[in-house]
């Protein structure tokens, strides 16, 4: 018997997939988040995530068996779905008709003393992120922060980390990366200071210490605020270290996600690499 | 006497200021291009651009008089809309009410060989996108490229320079910066090597030079391929030197934004910053 066929882009359970997609307080209501597109829902799978529920055409199925497979293997509940209503869920142009449901990662993503050093690297550098809006943005900061080998994320306030737009931003880096969400960064840095890592404020002063001379590439946490308003005077305060990006043009000029970029370059570039 | 006050969404200016917002093709075909909010169009009026025509909403002027008065100066013709008028314009959720269009820059934006020496500078540093697709990724290239200082940038197809999304995420930096579109990037990568300068091409393989040891910081344009493809083998082959940045974690991951920025701030970072 295959899976459970849904045709019309109005049944009740393409309505249900289509508000988990696109609204956040659903996603935090049902506690669950969708991935929409094969690399995401592989890479969620090949996370060790099992999901709640599959959807897929059957132009996906006979066109990516192996990933089909793949993703569906494990879950309880598949459903064939019509293109139409692969259309209606989706938030891109041209979905590859397939969409999972996960749990929401829950309590594997809050920091709090008592569990610090089960979850945090005391050596490590990680990024930490205050009210960023953009969901390009959190997105882009989750893969370079992957790329370079940064050992996690904490993120607080903003937009949605399971936001459509933020997961393929991040093209899967959200699912493998450590990510931490704080209600206040203040009371999170705290956690950093008291476990005897060095936090850093990131701010655009000429006046700070410039990243080039901070002399420690472990043991870190690098704050870094929002497009528009930078970090707030807490989180600032919240820091042992104000560092900056030394530039030679405009300085209010750089974005978030390019800031936080260089930093961590900064912070992660491999050693033994002298300038010139 | 006033401007010429606007009501309708649909009159026939508001419609062609839309098509002109929404299309590429209709700012080619015209030769002109439309900027959207207070601060772009400052941006580009003291670049020292004149408006053809200028669009406010009388609350946008009482808001903002001097503005208003900045961006509609000089301009011969200046027109009041109807808030209706201005958000069936603007591509953004809140438009704040004014809009002025805008000569594209033409022959100031080609590179020959003729007039390569007066538009670019031999000591300088530049970045060069070949295909970049994301609008919101090349905006923030050109406002990395001008917070860190680099001298100007190549554009080689991919998206639109004056499309609104790209624009916005520029934050006017693709009005200040020299910015040079190019047919083919190789046979724009041959002037730069023809006038003396080095070609770099960013490519992500361990083997290549890791950017930190190039060991020169002038006379040098990078180019950067887009978020899938990278760079055409052709741009590749055009380069004198393969250059790379050396990654911990998973060189796949770097988005072609990020890549830019780190490469960028190894070329540009101020000198007597040694790591650590």
């Amino acid at each position: 018997m295959g899976p459970v066929r849904i045709e019309s882009a109005s049944n009740d359970r393409i309505k249900l997939l289509k508000k988990l997609t696109n609204s956040s307080a659903e996603r935090r209501e049902r506690g669950a988040f969708v991935l929409d597109g094969a690399r995401l829902c592989r890479d969620a799978v090949r996370s060790g995530r099992v999901p709640l529920e599959v959807y897929m055409t059957p132009e996906f199925v006979s066109r990516m068996p192996d990933a089909a497979g793949e993703i569906a293997r494990g879950c309880p509940s598949v459903f064939e779905i019509a293109g139409k209503a692969a259309a209606a869920v989706s938030d891109t142009d041209a979905p590859q008709g397939v969409f999972a449901v996960f749990p929401l990662a829950g309590d594997k993503m809050t920091l709090d003393k008592s569990s610090f050093t089960d979850k945090i690297n005391k050596r490590g550098v990680y990024i930490a992120l205050e009210n960023v809006q953009n969901p390009g943005n959190l997105g882009a900061t989750a893969r370079t922060a992957e790329a370079l080998g940064a050992d996690g994320m904490v993120i607080c306030g903003g937009c949605d980390v399971y936001s459509p737009k933020a997961q393929r931003a991040a093209m899967g880096s959200l699912l493998r990366l450590p990510v931490f969400l704080a209600d206040g960064l203040p009371a999170a840095l705290r956690l950093f200071e008291e476990a005897g890592m060095t936090t850093l404020a990131s701010v655009p002063d000429a006046s700070a210490l410039p990243v080039t001379k901070l002399g420690k590439r472990e043991g870190l946490v690098c704050a870094v605020g929002n497009e528009g308003a930078g970090l707030s005077e807490e989180a600032v305060n919240a820091c042992r270290l104000r560092v900056t990006v030394p530039m030679a043009g405009r300085a209010e000029s750089l974005n978030a996600a390019a800031a936080a970029a260089i930093l961590m370059w900064e912070l992660l570039k491999p050693e033994g690499e002298p300038d010139e």
